[in-house]
């Protein structure tokens, strides 16, 4: 997605050769108008695949999800990382470790919200070593659902997640692919 | 807002009467055409109110401040609850105690996205004791910013949040405004 590569190139600050802070855009202050148009191209691209759901995980999926859901106007949810005191049904609970923070979180979905019937759009903003994506699909199949796919706004492809998730049988679909951020510079993917 | 009290009434729950539980739609599911719908009313109200960015904090918050913010043709800043292992620039910081959680929480906001310059519209799903919405209002004063207002979807106006901020001089405008949750039953504020 050329826009979002524009904008990664433009703001995107990169710490390190593994991690690519775009917190102007994407991950702290947000662009509202980018985002709409993230969620109009995940809606183009997975327009086929039978989206019921889209399911992402707080919070900065939050917002590239809900314009998804709007796009192929269906519900949202975002797994919670924390349990909620007013979430107090029966929930699937999922250990999904972030090596970003070091910790392993407890994620939750009440169970109301998924079904067997379901056909889930994962949607996260980041895709790196695919702990995230590999809970938030766990959880829709302890549901009974199937898995439409994956959406990832960046995708890290030097770390294994993409690989992973592939290999375990999700059709990945990121929208800006990286292949490098060695030297201080961020080296996209080809595209096709 | 009619459309957002009919769905209080339709599928919101009164657990005790203290908390009204919307995980349906607002904070758990979302219903994303509801939160474009809130989104462009939050724009109608503050239209005259000079807002350059919209702030709110993670996670409830982030789906109705990024339609409003899209509507608003503006960006959207999300304060953080947990510092960020990426986010480690000069950052404004303010606690905020929540009473559903009986916790307190250190809310950052990064110093370079907001300014003197900026005029602020908090954004936020529940307004009840208003420590939230004071917390952000803080973290845009730190900032030299002002506050154009304070745009609350669900306000149970039997809480003192939206006294204490009106008497504090914020301009506060709620979408739904509940006066009781007596007896298991959602009881609206009168509205003109």
């Amino acid at each position: 997605m050329k826009l979002l590569q524009d904008k990664v190139i433009k703001e995107g600050i990169v710490l390190g050769n593994q991690v690519l802070k775009v917190d102007s855009f994407l991950n702290h202050q947000m662009d509202p108008v980018l985002m709409k148009e993230v969620g109009a191209e995940f809606a183009r691209r997975f327009a086929d695949a039978g989206v019921t759901k889209v399911l992402t995980i707080e919070s900065s999926g939050i917002a590239p999800a809900i314009m998804t859901a709007l796009e192929l106007s269906v519900p949202m949810i975002f797994a919670r990382k924390h349990k909620s005191l007013t979430l107090k049904d029966d929930i699937f609970v999922e250990k999904v470790y972030s090596f970003t923070k070091q910790e392993t979180n407890e994620i939750t979905v009440s169970k109301k919200f998924l079904s067997a019937e379901d056909r889930v759009l994962i949607v996260d903003d980041f895709l790196a070593n695919g702990e995230a994506a590999f809970g938030l699909a766990r959880v829709a199949e302890m549901a009974g659902a199937s898995v439409a796919g994956i959406g990832i706004v960046i995708e890290k492809s030097f770390q294994p997640g993409a690989r992973l998730l592939a290999e375990a049988g999700y059709r990945v679909d990121s929208l800006v692919r990286i292949a490098s951020l060695d030297e201080g510079k961020v080296t996209f993917v080809e595209q096709a």
